[in-house]
C-alpha cells in the first residue's frame, strides 16, 4: 500500500496560516510526523492565491526537505509553479494531478516524462461536463489519458488513478459504484495504481473514519492499492494491516504481527 | 444480518462453573445483555458430561426464558437432548448443527422439519477425512445435506450454512478461501443462510478483534448474512454497520444514522 500523506495542504485553515506566518516549525513537525507514520509520498499544496502560490510551495518543499527524505507529492493546479518546483525537490516527485482536459495533458506530459515523475490522474475531463456519473465516463477520461501517457512514453506504472470516489450520504449506491469502479480500472490498466482521498465517502455522516477505514478494506480487496489519507490515523493504518493480512498478502504474517507489536504504527 | 449470541457455551469456564452451581443470576444477565444488544438467537450449549448435559441444557434455556424472548439456538450434538430441550423452547428455535453425516442427517431431520427448526449445518462429514481442505469438498458435503433437506421437505432458508473457516495464522491463505467458499456458496444456495464463528480466522494472533471485524466486513461482501458472536461487541456492530453502508444496503443511510446515535448497539 503506497500512502500519500495529506496532511500538508493549504486549504486547512492551520496550514494556511503556518504558510502566510512562514512558520516552518510548525510545518516541519506535520511533516515528521507523517514521515514517521510510514508516508511515502507527502502531498504539499500551497493553496494561496495565484499570485504567490508557487513562492509559497517552494518555500513549503524547502521547509519540508529540510527535515525529511519522504518524496514530495507536488499539489498544484499550476504548470508554472509544478515547472519551478521541480527544480527544488530532491527526490523524483509524484504530480497531483492531470485528468482528461487536453491543455492540462499537453502542458504537464513533457515534465513528467522528462523527470520520471509518477502522477495522479483524475478519471475526470473538467472540459467537459465536470465529475462523472458512470464507470463508462471514467473509462472514456482514462483511455483519454492513457493514450497520450503511452504516446510519450510515460509508463502505466507511473500513474495513480484516482477513480473519483463520491459521497454515500447522497447517494446510497456511491460504495458500491466506487467498488466497481476501481475492479474495472484495475482490470483495464492492471500496471497503473489506483489511489484516492478516503473523505469523500463519508461526507455529511457520523463517525466519519469508521466508514474511511471500511471503505479503504472494501476498495484494497476490490483492487485499490493506495490512498491519500493522514498515516498517523492508527484506526486506519491497523485496518489496512488486517486487510493484507487476510487477502492472503502477508507471508507468515510476519507484517501484522510486527505492526501489532509497534501498535500500528505503519513503518 | 441475523446474530447468533456465542456466550451461553459451557466450553467456557465461567459459564461452565455458573451452570454447575445453578448459579441463574449470572446466566440470566449474559442472555439479557446479549438480548439487549439485538442477538437474534442465544446460542445455549451445556458442554458438560453426556450423563448430565440434557439436564443442564433445560435447565439453561428454563433460566435464559425466565428474563428474554430471544429465540434459542440450541447447540447440542446429542439427538435425545435436543429432542428433550425441543419440548421446553418457548419460540421456533435453530438448531446446531448437522453436517453430511448420514446417521447425524437421519437422527435430526425429522424434528427440524417437524418443528419447522432454523439448523446450522457444517460443511464436513464427520464420518470421513474431517475438516475439508478444498471449497469442492465443501460443496460435495453441502449436496449431500440440501439433497436430504430438501427430499424432506425442510426449505433452503432454514438452513444455515457454517463454511467453516479456517486461521489465517496457520495458513495464509486462509482468508481468501473463506471468502471464495462463501462466493461459491452464496451462488449455488442463494435462499439460504451464511454464518459461522468469527473467532477461527485470527487463532493465535495478536489483537484478535481487529481481524475478526475486518473479517466480517469482507465476508458480508462476500455474501454471509449471519454470524455467531457477541452481539455486545461495539466495535463489531459499528464496523458492520459501516459495511451494511457503504455496499448499497442502508436506504438513506437511516440505520447507520441511528446506530451512531446510539453508540452502536445493534437494537
Amino acid at each position: 500500500m503506497i500512502f500519500i500523506g495529506e496532511k500538508i495542504n493549504g486549504t486547512r485553515s492551520k496550514i494556511k496560516q503556518a504558510v502566510i506566518e512562514r512558520n516552518s516549525a510548525f510545518i516541519q513537525e506535520v511533516a515528521k510526523s507523517q514521515a514517521e507514520s510510514g508516508a511515502d509520498f507527502l502531498d504539499i499544496n500551497a493553496g494561496t492565491d495565484p499570485e504567490r502560490e508557487t513562492d509559497d510551495l517552494i518555500w513549503l518543499i524547502e521547509t519540508v526537505q529540510n527535515v525529511v527524505d519522504t518524496p514530495i507529492c507536488i499539489d498544484s493546479s499550476t504548470p508554472s509553479a509544478i515547472k519551478t518546483a521541480l527544480e527544488v525537490v530532491k527526490h523524483t516527485p509524484m504530480i497531483n494531478s492531470i485528468n482528461g482536459d487536453q491543455k492540462r495533458l499537453d502542458d504537464f506530459l513533457p515534465f513528467i516524462k522528462e523527470r520520471n515523475c509518477s502522477v495522479i490522474a483524475l478519471s475526470l475531463d473538467e472540459s467537459k461536463s465536470g465529475m462523472p456519473k458512470t464507470i463508462e465516463e471514467r473509462m472514456t477520461v482514462l483511455e483519454k489519458i492513457f493514450k497520450e501517457t503511452r504516446k510519450i512514453g510515460i509508463e502505466d506504472k507511473k500513474i495513480y488513478i484516482d477513480p473519483l470516489i463520491m459521497a454515500v450520504g447522497t447517494d446510497q449506491k456511491a460504495g458500491n459504484m466506487a467498488f466497481d469502479c476501481i475492479r474495472t480500472i484495475h482490470a483495464a490498466y492492471p500496471e497503473a495504481h489506483l489511489t484516492g482521498g478516503l473523505s469523500n465517502i463519508s461526507y455529511g455522516l457520523p463517525n466519519r473514519s469508521l466508514i474511511n477505514r471500511t471503505f479503504l478494506t472494501l476498495a484494497v480487496a476490490a483492487g485499490m492499492d493506495s490512498a491519500v489519507v493522514n498515516p498517523s490515523d492508527t484506526d486506519l493504518i491497523e485496518s489496512l494491516y488486517a486487510t493484507e493480512l487476510l487477502l492472503g498478502r502477508d507471508r507468515f504474517c510476519r507484517k501484522y504481527t510486527t505492526a501489532a507489536k509497534n501498535n500500528f504504527a505503519k513503518k
